[in-house]
């Protein structure tokens, strides 16, 4: 397999920065894995481009920022309007590569699966609903199913309790696991209160436009409910307990801080109990991260702790951990 | 592949305990990945235990613990005096393992690829002289070469670079991989000459009982020889800088930490050029780990910065990637 037929679905942030990595570093992928990707189709909300030839990325990357949307491309290339679901059963690929929000997106990673592709994904909810299905399908066929990008973006902590700790026994994990509320209450911490904190996170574009899934908690369990899944067995994100920052006093933050601690949205994952919710940490906690900085504690048997810790957020940061499971499954499917 | 057949050499502290992992955990790794291991054979510097249907682990362990020598056991087994050469060529296994401290090691290395058969090691010199050879060999053959234990015992930065970070290009590690060091600093900090605060470690068992390894920097230097040949090419252990800690003036320490700031052995790996020597960090900064904890910062072009952290010496500790690694090993040789 010296040439990976790939599909993308979602041209976001996330999407064009994965199209720049496979871009910038083709050369570079080709030296070190002896592969080729050659991208067969790319779809936003506007539509699917489909090349089964496979297109120049940089030439999409400049129609998607000249005009907002790939349908702009109609003049040069026939733009079709799938469903995500007729995207895969239509187009042949060899990896279809997930980067939307889409929460049904399970539906057609299942699909896809049938179809006998693999599938990477950044897109949380399918996993945090579905992790029994979509791997036991996976592993019935054989094909890698990868979601590195869905936890603390490209820091490998899925790949490192997959891949690495083979020996060891996970007793729990605990973890910061969201940049924003961190963001927020360091600014809480500072003074300012949430819904101005919030106000600059988004300015800043480390918020969403809704901000809800950050500020209640969803995200941080989301990514929970994953780790629990890969550490010890599945469960879905509806058996969680979550609690986010939302409704959190601003004298309550700096209280925390005068006595010389700090305030994170703090996961802890144990076998069949993951709770998600703001807790005082010594400032010396290796949990005290800044910025959108995230970072998992894990506890084994063997090894008593490690420390995991690095970006958690970030348009290159998280393709990094997209391109990663597109190169492992890619090495995984031509059976290395 | 259901039952894989392991040929241990070296029965002292790190082989007892991969024994004892291998031992306790025979369940576990029987019902997670469907295999059972098979020991047949074993060697300590007294001579080699061979059973070609597999031995009685929780009985081995009795022996050396209760004589100190596995030739004690000759009242029920036929005991051999093979070199490890000769032990190699005799006994078939699939895996061999290597947890002894033997400098020529590499040789019987290459021999074992020869006759197709994994290695497991962690043992160091081998690989910070001839990683070149070894690897090409075991490329060409496509067997398992593999030493996670060699760096930061069981905590998994040899499988993090190997198996994580596939998209990413590592830009450089800087490192505290020799906790005895740590040790050694940590007390002089607290006015503890360096002649003291050694023989404290030696009776904490932290240092050898010939230190001069950690003292001179020979130790940290292998390891990050290793790093060096996994993030970049490989380079050999007689090309890289080393100042150890042997000589440095206990005030030096002291005026160090007047400053609020703390001095460890620092490993800096960029391409082409690694370097070992003491380095004044500030005391907040994520190298600033104390007793027999390791750190790696790794900086790669997507993910920026990333640390890990975790157990840098220890009986299980480091048996936990060595188990980790046959665990790897079988998976490959099965074709998983």
């Amino acid at each position: 397999m010296g040439e990976v037929k790939l599909s993308i679905f979602g041209f976001g942030n996330v999407g064009r920065a994965t199209a720049r990595v496979l871009l910038e570093k083709e050369r570079v992928f080709k030296e070190k894995y002896g592969v080729s990707f050659k991208v067969v189709s790319i779809s936003d909300r506007s539509g699917t481009v489909w090349l089964p030839e496979g297109m120049d990325l940089r030439e999409v990357l400049n129609v998607k920022e000249a005009f907002g949307r790939l349908s702009a491309w109609s003049n040069d290339y026939e733009v079709y309007e799938f469903s995500p679901m007729e995207a895969v059963k239509e187009i042949d690929a060899d990896i279809v590569i997930d980067v939307t929000n889409d929460k049904n997106a399970w539906e057609w990673h299942m699909e896809a699966l049938k179809r006998g592709r693999a599938v990477v994904t950044s897109n949380k909810p399918p996993l945090a609903f579905h992790y029994a299905e979509l791997t036991a399908e996976a592993g019935r066929r054989e094909l890698p199913y990868l979601f590195e990008a869905t936890v603390m973006a490209g820091t490998p902590i899925i790949g490192l309790l997959r891949e690495t700790l083979l020996a060891d026994s996970i007793e729990g994990i605990e973890g910061v696991l969201n940049g924003t509320t961190t963001y927020i209450l360091t600014k809480m911490e500072e003074g300012v209160p949430l819904e101005e904190a919030l106000k600059g996170a988004q300015r800043l574009g480390i918020a969403e436009h809704d901000p809800s899934g950050d500020i209640l908690g969803f995200d941080a369990g989301y990514k929970a409910t994953i780790l629990h899944c890969l550490a010890f067995e599945p469960i879905t994100f509806d058996e969680i307990e979550i609690r986010g920052i939302d409704g959190l006093p601003l004298e309550d933050v700096q209280r925390v801080r005068k006595e010389g601690k700090t305030l994170r949205l703090v996961a802890s994952i144990e076998r069949g109990s993951v709770s998600v919710e703001p807790k005082e940490l010594p400032k010396e906690s290796p949990l005290a991260v800044s910025s959108t900085q995230n970072a998992a504690l894990i506890k084994t048997d063997l090894l008593g702790e490690l420390l995991i810790r690095g970006a958690g957020a970030g348009l290159k940061e998280t393709a990094s951990g997209v391109v990663s499971d597109v190169i492992t499954a890619t090495i995984r499917l031509r059976g290395g």
